[in-house]
């Protein structure tokens, strides 16, 4: 292909005072791709709730707090513009037009990743948090670890996909339900939980019973569940899902929310045999889940599952099901220097479907 | 074979107050075998810990008091004397020796069956629990759920394999632990336990690292483990199972006692992916797994599973196991007349192994 | 429910020239059902071209030539009039809706059954071959193996799912084929064929590549695939396939034909780790899979298994399916009387889609 | 660590007349790591029976004639001396002892990597074919493809491991089998056959039957195999194993010969639902597995699968196994200048055991 510009500078958006709501647009070096790196130009940011909370130090799982002139961010798109040495085997070319994700690289050599943990490898780098993510117009990531974007997906709806889709394809994975299976959904009409909805009843054909907040009904339905429960409309919830299911409760439920209540509930809605998968992390002081007693699992043979980001072939597969239009999320465009005011309304939850950065 | 001579009537073994440790020896009428049943001469049955709680109506997982007059055991062996009606099919025939488990019976027809969970069947029958149990020389049973007992196999040996045995092997089988992975045993030098390591280190080919009071040391090495911990001599047993398992932790993590603290530390004990398999069910009053917080499971990838009694299939493996000397259980074998003081000593913890009646 | 009126002597239809296409309407006396078994009051049979097969002596893999007055048929639907000794545990009731399939019945307690190889037990019964099938208006069956009939689901269209549904359904189960992934239908057109389209694109969420005659393609398309291949106008099938694949070639292929070169180009069309799943039975003399040479399989870690008719479970899920309106099939209804004019019309390969007897 | 002294040059054996039997001993210039390499300094090669197909040209399914210059050999052992850039975040160190196998390095990043298909890498590198092999001194490879070398184990005994080990190991873990389960090994004497007995036996915990010519019984049995049937001394070996197996068959047949016979009577000594693991490669004109006939697979739910060379995490687990002693492989150590001689002996079946070359 023809010789791309590569400009010596370029524009991002750091945290300037983490622990704060404040961001501010810098120019920095345009940085060479190392042994077995490429740079890439990003277009496109998705802007996610776990920025807002890397931001914030407010993520008590993550071990150090966030430095300033952090570049965050963790759904990027753009093309590769430039190959670093030792490239050369993985399949990757300039012009590509590739994704980063939240786990943007792995040593693929120590246990975790032979054992094929990708969230749990020993050196792994996080964008956006100690490794400068995608609120930027060029980026470096390893050769073999960015994810390719199918031809026919637009680079900014490609962006959520790759930490919202792929974090709910993965955990409906770990369900292990089978098509035409009953599938709670906790949370249902939330930003993982509207995918969450559509992977499950559209692409992998379960029967899904969405649970969230009735303000959320028509989102929840018109996403594909078969059923939808409101919460501020239920007195009895667990009565209402084994009502939808034959009296026998649900082979698997997903925890989507935060919220340690829904996780208190989460083990009784099941039938024989099935799974809780959690995926939503409680924030403040950590709660056990509060149904998970012995005698319980025991008698009814019951599972509960923690599900970490996605690996790399889920992150593929969850890109190629959207540019089939299998799945997809309401989103709007936005500049970078709208990034603070984004967060501001985060914090207040003012905004619906998904923000994407514009970056160029 | 020549024609087997029938009592009219027989003794059994009954809980006459339950509630109390106290039964009595009672002469029944020999029962005629119904539609699809087979009459057992039953020659010697294992006195399990949950027989005395059945007695004792100290398990409140049950729905129901125990009767007066309930005839209780649940790990009986002897041989079939005679067929019902509609047996034709099934896989008996007069003299062959046959097992009869805590599951006595299922439907074979409700969603549980289908589902392969035997335990979870809607009315599946419970030997020694509303359903005359093994304490006794004649026992109805379902021809084709009987468990056949191999060849090689003595009566006695093969009694307490129809409970501890099936037990320990199915929740080995649910911890998704290959051959030469590591796996904690907590409890390890238990009736459970002891059962446990062998399987886990000489059928299966795991890494076992036995937990237990130091009492137990010997008993649990001999048994297969690799490694002993004893719980009144380590300070912290996460940093001692880490250290054996190269830092990682271990692969799964068996819970085979009815203790709490057991539990709150099971999650802590494994590496990424890892599983905790929930034997043991904690009397008085249930509580949730302290260690099941959501965060650490989603950042883990962990999991935890309750395991309820074993299918027929596995019960006919684990006695397979048993007939070729790869596990084998200790015991004593005692009259019928001697059950009030076997339960007596087992309710001031006096029993070391496994005792057996003697039912001739 | 109110008692039901059984008749003393009721129709059914015989085999009376077993080997030659011809049948015969016959008044047989009203079964008393034995200890284990329902009486169904049958109202609709699928006709199937194994009832063909069975009727003139052509499938050579059964052991045994068809005897003269044989009652055919094994895709039988009906109400349960009464319930012989024994029946009390299993879950069924008088009036309730049940289904009779191939496997009229299993013990439930050989080593196969205990596997759950409903297909392999020892002694299982055929309907239609050597037990009484279901051309009739009245048959025995075992009370905890019919299959409930789901309520929104209509007699006539519930037969064919008993057979050619439930074979598709547990053939794609076996796959190995995750929803997105690639599957090819060799045969796509054919009475399994059409179903199997639906089931795998539309339950499953399989990418469907239909491979057939090209008279067949609107009818495979419309059932739900993404391509069309025509083996008429097609020359090289395996460049199609792989084209329409990335290159790569499918995760599995589903051979539906009895047609020997489907066989021996269906590991061709297989990427690294993919597998054939065989279905159709190749009539005449036996012929090997040509293309299972041991070198192929082991450089691209290929897999060939074969599935036979699906167990209790996956035909209450196929009928679960049905019921949803996710899948579907042609059929017309004719009378009893009309059973030989249809086998001479199979002869002819004169019927599309299926036809069912109504035997009110 | 002390520095490590790194010659400029250094020995290596050659294929100087591929197509024929001759090596000769060269002097070459030692490279520099590139980016994501390191250089190891070898001490051990086994010589393996691929090695000598390589040498030959003999093997049909390698793409391109072997060059002369090509330095062979796929077992090699030794340690880190030199770190390439971009090898910071691998889990690797100078001094390391770590082992090269067959597949050298993948890309990570094609289809068949993501999916965990090691063998299957589009550009995946094989040692000893197009890219400098074992035989000798210093070697390149990719810092997070190398297997570390447990502690406990001899260089010279680890790198048989590498190859035949993993081999063996890979396949026992795709034949679908279960401890206590029955496994054929159709050539259990031979190079690969020996070490799988000990693998199924001793590790996994398979009851193995062992096949081969009888004058293999000993060893066979000493590797811990139940039973031995000799090819010369059986009339009909499908019979002797049903035998052996109370009329069933085995859950799985391993086929670790080049042998069509072998290949064709494998799937009759299956039971239902049972697995053939095709392993050995036929040479010469390649034939289809004579016994995979579509009815045969339909009617017992059979499966032939082909298992390629294990993955990475399978060779550091197989080193494992022997680090501890549960499997092992005899060998005798010869020079660097005695291997011509070896592929002499191994021309003329004369090498028992295996032989491993001192590079020293």
């Amino acid at each position: 292909m023809a010789s791309v510009e590569i400009p010596k500078r370029y524009k991002a958006v750091v945290y300037d005072k983490p622990g704060t709501i404040s961001t501010k647009i810098e120019e920095l070096d345009t940085p060479e791709p190392g042994p077995g790196e490429v740079l890439i130009n990003l277009t496109h940011s998705g802007v996610c709730h776990s920025d807002f909370g890397v931001m914030m130090n407010a993520w008590k799982t993550l071990p150090f707090p966030t430095q300033a002139g952090q570049v965050g961010g963790h759904e990027g798109v753009g093309k590769i513009v430039k190959l670093g040495p030792g490239t050369e085997t993985a399949a990757v070319k300039i012009g590509q037009r590739v994704g980063v994700k939240w786990m943007a690289g792995i040593c693929e050599s120590c246990e975790a990743c032979r054992a094929g943990f990708d969230a749990s490898c020993f050196s792994g780098k996080i964008s956006g948090y100690y490794t400068p993510g995608t609120f930027q117009q060029y980026a470096l990531a390893p050769a073999n670890y960015v994810t390719p974007i199918p031809d026919g997906l637009d680079s900014a709806a490609a962006a959520p996909m790759l930490c919202a889709g792929v974090t709910v394809y993965s955990a409906l994975r770990k369900a292990n339900a089978e098509a035409g299976n009953f599938v709670v959904l906790l949370g249902a009409g939330g930003g993982l939980g509207h995918l969450a909805v559509q992977f499950s009843a559209r692409a992998i054909g379960h029967r899904v019973i969405g649970v969230d907040h009735s303000s959320k009904k028509e989102l929840v339905l018109s996403s594909g569940a078969e059923h939808f429960i409101g919460i501020d409309e239920t007195q009895d919830i667990v009565a209402a899902v084994k009502e939808l299911t034959n009296g026998l409760g649900a082979h698997a439920v997903l925890v989507l929310t935060a919220n340690n209540a829904a996780y208190a509930s989460s083990l009784d809605l099941l039938r024989f045999g099935g799974r809780v998968v959690c995926v939503g992390i409680p924030e403040h002081d950590p709660v056990p889940i509060k149904s998970a007693l012995p005698g319980l699992m025991v008698a009814k043979s019951l599972q509960v599952v923690g599900s970490a980001v996605g690996n790399r072939k889920e992150a593929i597969d969850t890109l190629d099901f959207a540019a089939r239009g299998v799945v997809s999320t309401h989103y709007r465009v936005e500049k970078m220097d709208a990034l603070t005011s984004i967060f501001e309304d985060m914090n207040q939850a003012k905004i619906s479907g998904r923000v994407v950065l514009d970056l160029s």
